[in-house]
């Protein structure tokens, strides 16, 4: 074959690869962003502000920073780092399958999706703005956006911090993992677990981790949204662990409410995909899951879990571990004629 | 660029392609992900890699923190922020068809993507591992990627920093964006641009930008690896320009040779997607297009170009915008029992 008549099969070739890529995805492009986005769904567009860190002040930071949906949907970090490298006080709860949960954030003080999607864009030491209005004045700069939301939301000035955080929820609804092993088990199909598992399963019940870690979702019982499941942590007061992880030093959901009968009360969190969410508890003290296991036994249970015990809740407390949808990355809405930072 | 290497170009490309086409189907999932790591591609590995932040020192930078795919290859910053929210001293350029480029870094100081990957890794501002043993070591933790190197790389110890540059390489060399509307016109398709974008495509060699961004990719001609195409910037001393925005701060390629011919000299950046990644120069001291043209009509052709010479150009420059291969977001290997920061 001559080479010019290569070098055009070959040019042809590669295009027709890109198209048929990209078939099968109606999802902007860079190239013909302004034409899809007329199409763009609630979800498609919550999912580019998802993975946007132009949200934050300094274009470092975005919900999927803290809040991962490649890993397990957290940062593996003890306390995350916002703009300008500081630190939160928490540990970042896994965005996967927290739909289902009734509040949001450790000590519950917002009742869904939408509402704590607004926190971290003004907290000064996650994604940096002084107010909802510094962010909703930056994104209205990126005309992709501008497009995108006056196709999604009907109404004059439809980009608005309400529909912003609606979208942001509207995709992270789509983010659950109900297809785990242990999933494929409870549904009848016995041989979705080992039999490790199915005993870690059976000594979970019985040391009494279901008291707080019941239902759907490991995480109690099914609330109307903004009623909160929770749970004083550590239960069990002046234990080593406490001492040593210095769990204690955090008021927990006191510090909302100023009720005394807050004093170190949390949400009870979600056990679905905790083997991706290392590092454990609200202040991410504790590094590898059997020693969170030991710590939940000794300080909610007054229980010495000996090795047995803990293995095989820890080879259950695996089986829960789901997948998402498989994620096309957003393109994102080009920014035109301005330096985020 | 000459027949051989383009037809090896588009080759791997095709190749690449396919891969990324593919890919789509059998990628790893959380739940499954031991499985699904024996089969994985170099492609697939680089592309973790790329995705994880946990190849920086506290887990908060990836390679697509400052080189973000989804929007433009690049931050959109004048400067990039690494770990502890620390600086680099230069505008990160687009990972888009870097793979084109016969060296890499404004300064060239890399003549490929494998050695450029290894820099930022052990930069103290950008991904802070004090050297590359800190990284593989950390990498080591991770059961998935261990199961992957042994996967993708034959031989003892896989899991090194050759083979880890190697594979995000790979990745990165499936990033091109060769289907932009000035491609189809380029190759006959006289629709594919609008009179304005034809006319700004003559200005720009009339005026006399084609002096160095010319070739394939508008960034000189196409020279062998490790040799590059540089140029003075600004070429004209003593411009407003280059007293309002502080050009000639940065000595460029001195800085790395020491020698007074390389005073000031930069590579010539390819021109696509350029309309994707404001702000512009080595110091993203320049925020729109417009006012980046017009910087280089009096910093290198000593013109003052007219508004409509501008318009013109800047049409022409969007031109260049194409589209990467739909991108399936990673699923990264689990972190298990260890905390990142």
């Amino acid at each position: 074959m001559k080479r010019k008549h290569l070098i055009s099969v070959l040019l042809s070739l590669t295009a027709g690869l890109i198209v048929a890529c990209q078939s099968g995805t109606k999802e902007p492009q860079y190239a013909d962003f302004d034409n899809v986005v007329d199409t763009i769904t609630e979800v498609e567009l919550g999912k580019m502000l998802y993975f946007d860190p132009r949200l934050s002040s300094d274009g470092t930071v975005s919900c999927n920073s803290c809040h991962n949906v490649m890993n397990g949907g957290t940062d593996n970090r003890s306390f995350s780092a916002g703009v300008k490298g500081q630190l939160g006080g928490r540990n970042s709860p896994t965005v996967l399958n927290a739909v289902f949960l009734s509040v949001q954030f450790w000590d519950g003080r917002e009742p869904n999706l939408k509402e704590q999607a607004k926190g971290p864009l003004i907290n000064p030491v996650e994604m940096g703005n002084k107010n909802h209005d510094e962010v909703i004045n930056r994104v209205k700069k990126i005309p992709g956006y501008v497009q995108a939301f006056k196709t999604v939301y009907p109404g004059n000035e439809p980009l608005n911090i309400e529909n912003l955080a609606t979208a942001i929820a509207a995709y992270e609804k789509t983010l659950t993992t109900l297809n785990s092993p242990f999933d494929k088990f409870n549904a009848g199909d016995e041989t979705a677990l080992s039999e490790l598992e199915k005993k870690g399963w059976e000594t979970f019940k019985t040391v009494g981790c279901t008291t707080c870690h019941s239902g759907d979702h490991f995480a109690g019982p099914q609330l109307a949204e903004g009623q909160g499941f929770y749970m004083k942590f550590p239960l069990i007061p002046n234990t080593s662990y406490d001492k040593k992880y210095k769990f204690s030093k955090d008021k927990g959901r006191y510090d909302v409410t100023k009720s005394k009968s807050d004093m170190h009360m949390f949400r009870v969190p979600t056990l679905r995909n905790v083997a991706l969410t290392a590092p454990y508890f609200h202040n991410g003290a504790v590094s590898t899951l059997d020693e969170a296991v030991k710590v939940m036994g000794k300080t909610q249970l007054n229980k010495d879990l000996n090795e047995e015990e803990v293995k095989s809740i820890v080879a259950f407390l695996n089986s829960l571990t789901g997948s998402i949808p498989t994620q096309i990355a957003p393109v994102l809405p080009p920014t035109v004629g301005f330096t985020v930072n």
